[in-house]
């Protein structure tokens, strides 16, 4: 079960206390709005002020009889307030207080996510800058394609992280919206202006126009936003579950930071948390699905979001805060086995730089044509354990074109690396 | 969170608790069985079968030390066992414990599902039998479009559920399957003979080429099964949610058997708990869809299933078995307003009837196109109020063709009635 | 197949002509900012300028023997330009201009959709107006809530409507980025002022940090937006489900507008676009699904993106353009039956009126306990055909308390129109 | 679109004019049952049997004027008949047709469909006998394990491909049925027996109580059995595209059968039609997720379900189909390295085979914990280059236990896979 996987700090912001914290908030903000507006008595205000407050045990016991949440919540705390408690929940329906706590649980989750979401961007950012010139064979269909960095690699895996929090912040406008107009939604026993000074009290966006709940699009749009941040978090996990590979062993995930690796015997490890964090994603896709099924209620509203919501956007906070912080950790403890990077780059006898070999010719005068025909010629004579590099300085004509030093170059792949550099530099702020 | 929909009888096989007896199980069985092969002493086996057992805190305390929860709970049984422990777990890996372990939680909890979906297929068949004769409208497009009987309409979801039923069986077998073949599946250490013994002692299938695990299409076949079933009633819960609404009114759920309603003053609910089946069937479609996306495991595997796993398969459990009692609950106590089903048959004027008609002129000798039109000018005549019924019986033609008792019998449905009935009958054997 | 729901104007986006002109557009914007850069000669473009164009049989006629679409259309292209035809496609790989090409048809395809979009929202907004003071029944759970107007319920769908086109417009600009970056992204043959020119030339954003392809999440993020309109289409088709059943008989879908309708005769039209709008609504959010699979390709690309992407990128637009027309007929002839919906007001009695009663009576001075119990005993002693208002008049404690005008004026629902339309005018701008 | 994946023996069989040929042969059918049970005139039948055809330009330009495509297709085949034309359509609805029609095409496509299936079945066994004894590493988690043979895995895939068959040809039963009810489902106008007549004729099942279509879970249970198959070949797809990487080089795809591959100078491929496969098994996962979606149709059938099973259903065949022949093809040319899995067997340092040199020195009389630590005490101080089978003969405790043949042996791997060549003749009967 889910318990498993939250972190006390998002976990206490989702219990049973927690929902009935949020609902009270909401009251209390309601009554303090319609004092102010002189609905209810100044009076009534001071008390629900002073005495509104909960005792979980009573609510369930009330519930047992009334078999309805809110009306045993109210009852609760309007016998906690004493006579005032009538002015309690005033011209509410239960919808206003339940979406709206909803509405504040998500914004205060937010805050608790976000900073996990921040402190992951860190770590990520660091082992950008460390990396930026680490060479390391970019690979297209699993196969070796051209040179890369890690810290280039890394980069386009934040960006998408940067994107998805936007995304995420988006949603998350639309999904933090308060609603207290009533049964379906026309204000018609409550002032328009306190639904809005219940909005800039509680930090909330409105819902114009609502049915007898917030639209439910705004809370799927949420979980799917989380979803792509989970799908993100998949590739990058991914990523390194492949670089992790016997064969390939450029990365070793599980290091506490500080500790050193070595090349020679590194750390087996297996890449359980990447494969963790990708078998958790799909649990936020399927959240989000639900959540898009929760969209069309009926007239309006049916009830039949409230059973799984129960489940889905509590659990989709907590997983997706428990995937943050398992790939900072990730992050921060990654062993980049560099050297071993510098060896894979060299299973293809390198080949992986020809192309950078081709321009230089051209550069140097000889047509696209003839070029591409030369190194094709010495690549494919090369012979086991034999290098592209050594070939053309061998080679007369070649060696005729490009001095000793510009093929050191080109194959150290250094002005490449400073040119990853310079870019990184500008794209991600590193 | 889930744990409001877990009836204490599917809960509790669930539970860590629940967990750890069903990997002693398996433990014992395998030592039994290679005791009888003589792979380890008989004695050894006296001695785990007397004194296996486990202590969960210790269990937790030593999982501290080696992060990994099997490797404690043997480290915990064995010491209970004394020095024969080390006979214990032998020649297993991980995987063949835990997997066979879930595959026997499953069975188990199997039964229990059972026993909810008979109970279930008991309330269905009565009131199938009890309505085999209760005219109604049968609609589409949410029209009216030709008298049925409620009991026809339930037969067809009946139907429906005991294909489904056979879906979960036949998946269930592809599910239960016990795996004692080692690290890929190679029976390198364990003779094969051990896996086939505790495959019969736990009565489980086997898995005939494993990798390290039992594959996963298995456990996707299963959950899959689960959310048919689940949206088969989610189809009968949309029948009553459109039956029950204001302007139908043709059933009331929530009513007490025995409890009696009536027509003048019915008892307006809400459709509380078909409402509350749509949106938990949602949560099983979306379990299945996490089981999908674990079947391309890696090679022979990886552990990315695990994570979600311990979510969605004991959920997928609970919240089916949930929804078996509800929806057993709901039509216990379902209030068919026969009356109410009658009226509505009557706002089409009895048009609903105009095809039995047609019959009926064809069979008296008239051409279908003389019969069509003749009722068609009939019916478009009709003003608000008037009934098809008796503008035939004032029909000078119509009524010199069918008798005045063969129109009343027409329009009772009575004959109609009797061969729905018949058909029940031979089909749902109710 | 698709092609059923392909309008001409969108159809002719996504034809393979329009593809390889895509592809040809975004080779001739990087040549021509290669020129200007001076990295080809300004000659050579002159000629692609001039002579670049391509011939479908015989790109497919050179891609039996490649095997490849990108270098068979270059071939074809190269062919037709002549011996400056070696400077087209230059430093580029294939992605670059794949992707590029696609981002191109996204731009060109949204400008139609647009149009559709656009066009909707007039047809949207005028019945909104029209309706905003039609009073009808507000239902919960199906089941009458409290009276509100159609152009309100509207109203939540049109603010629905507008979230999804904020939605798919900020996705697009995320979706609709080019990409001439080169084999890995690292811009090893390319010079970065390239892309930034072709991007301002095509109106497009730039990847800023690419593997081989544009991220996937870009693509994913547009098609959900797709989905989400359409998912809430699939809402407002339900709601017109529900309208247009016998029982309710609200609205009726099928007008030609200025045709009329008689609330003695209305149309019998089943609600098929409506049914078909839920129907196709599902495609969308399958195709979403299929994007999300995409997201997470190995390494710097793997390409099996490649193979779904032929169908859902093309096949999401064509549908989402088709839901959008569709739907604008059916608003656009949507015969709404008012006389219908104050009847079905009636059906409750007045009930639906007697929160509004409660209202009075305590600004009238009774307690809010009072004034409940004597609307609750009245409203439980009315017998069929009775009705609230006509009980509350001849009761002698209400009708000291309120007159009959204010009577009158609560059962007309009037005060509340006028809340209502003031809202309306202020949210919608209609 | 899809088109691009339509095999002709596939393509031809989801035409328009294969739809009309398919209505058409239900249409006689029912009329030749009809005929024998009295219920139309012989000479009816006579004629129908003779006379009865369509075209398709005409239908098309009478369903501008009927707007039903039933109605036009039988007004033309009637109209080609003459007057006992009448005959035709007798006492149906028109989804009996429709219905009946999908089952008899899918009866059909499923005959082609098997055909691709079975020859994929024969290069698959014929592959798994060659590499049975090929030896090659196990992996999970992307990490060497244990050895295994590739004949062993892929006869893992292939149980699993055995079981999806098995899956497919259970759910075609059940999707594969006859509905000739009418209106509703109740046999109002038809007589049983016609139905009885229509399905053995047809070689379909029948729909025991249908609502106006035959149930929607039917074909759900379809489409999914084919997202399974299809994702059982993902999860070999991926198998492939591991083996093939830079790095591991075990397998190579796209050799025509018969050309030879070189282990020093291995084809550089990539695995496009893997990738291909995986990408494509996206789309039949997305199109079950729609089929799910259909089976909630309201009250005796909505049509929401038709508009979006003109794509589904065909392309689904049509895909599936596809997918096999290419992956047949990918077995057939698949060139396995031999030499190379051994190479990367030894990149463990023969630690691969360490737990069988444990159970050599157990059965040598050593304890498990003293066997447990001389290996890993021997393992651990390898260096780069050593290896464990040197090291041990070198070790004089171990060698004085195991005799050098014994030590060769188990580093061979001989007897391993003795036993895993025993166990898939068992198994697979290749």
């Amino acid at each position: 079960m889910i318990d498993r996987y939250a972190k006390p700090e998002m976990a206490k912001l989702w219990t049973v206390e927690a929902r009935f914290q949020a609902l009270l908030i909401v009251e209390k903000a309601v009554a303090k709005a319609q004092s102010k507006l002189k609905i209810i008595p100044q009076k009534a205000w001071a008390d629900i002020s002073k005495k509104a407050k909960f005792q979980v045990p009573k609510i369930l016991e009330i519930e047992k009889t009334t078999k309805h949440d809110v009306i045993a919540f109210v009852t609760n705390v309007a016998e906690n307030i004493g006579p005032n408690g009538r002015y309690l929940h005033y011209g509410m329906t239960s919808s206003d207080v339940l979406d709206t706590a909803t509405s504040l649980q998500i914004s205060v989750a937010k805050m608790t996510l976000d900073k996990s979401i921040n402190e992951l961007d860190i770590v990520f950012r660091k082992l950008i800058k460390k990396h930026a010139k680490t060479l390391c064979a970019g690979r297209t269909h699993g196969m070796h394609a051209e040179p890369t960095t890690f810290g280039f690699k890394l980069a386009g895996y934040h960006q998408e992280f940067l994107r998805n929090q936007k995304r995420v912040n988006e949603a998350f406008k639309e999904a933090a919206v308060c609603k207290i107009s009533g049964a379906v939604g026309t204000y018609s026993f409550q002032d328009q202006r306190v639904e809005m000074m219940v909005a800039k009290e509680l930090h909330l966006g409105v819902e114009p126009i609502a049915t007898q709940v917030i639209a439910r699009d705004r809370h799927a749009s949420l979980l799917h936003s989380f979803a792509m941040m989970a799908a993100g978090f998949d590739r990058l996990a991914i990523e390194f579950r492949h670089l992790q590979r016997t064969e390939v062993g450029e990365v070793v995930e599980g290091f506490t930071p500080g500790q050193k690796g070595s090349s020679a015997m590194p750390h087996k490890k297996n890449p359980i948390s990447a494969e963790n964090i990708s078998g958790l994603h799909r649990m936020l896709k399927a959240y989000a699905s639900v959540s898009y099924d929760n969209i069309s209620l009926w007239h309006e509203r049916d009830i039949s979001h409230s059973s799984n919501e129960r489940i889905i956007i509590s659990d989709s906070f907590i997983l997706l805060h428990y995937l943050c912080t398992r790939l900072k950790t990730l992050l921060a403890g990654l062993y980049v086995n560099k050297e071993r990077m510098l060896e894979n780059i060299n299973l293809s006898q390198g080949n992986l730089f020809s192309s950078h070999v081709l321009l230089a010719l051209i550069e140097a005068g000889l047509s696209r044509e003839d070029a591409y025909q030369k190194i094709q010629s010495l690549s494919h004579g090369l012979k086991p354990g034999q290098n592209l590099k050594d070939a053309i300085i061998k080679d007369k004509e070649m060696s005729s074109m490009l001095t000793k030093k510009q093929i050191q170059e080109i194959f150290s792949g250094k002005k490449h690396l400073e040119s990853i550099d310079q870019h990184l530099k500008k794209i991600s702020k590193i």
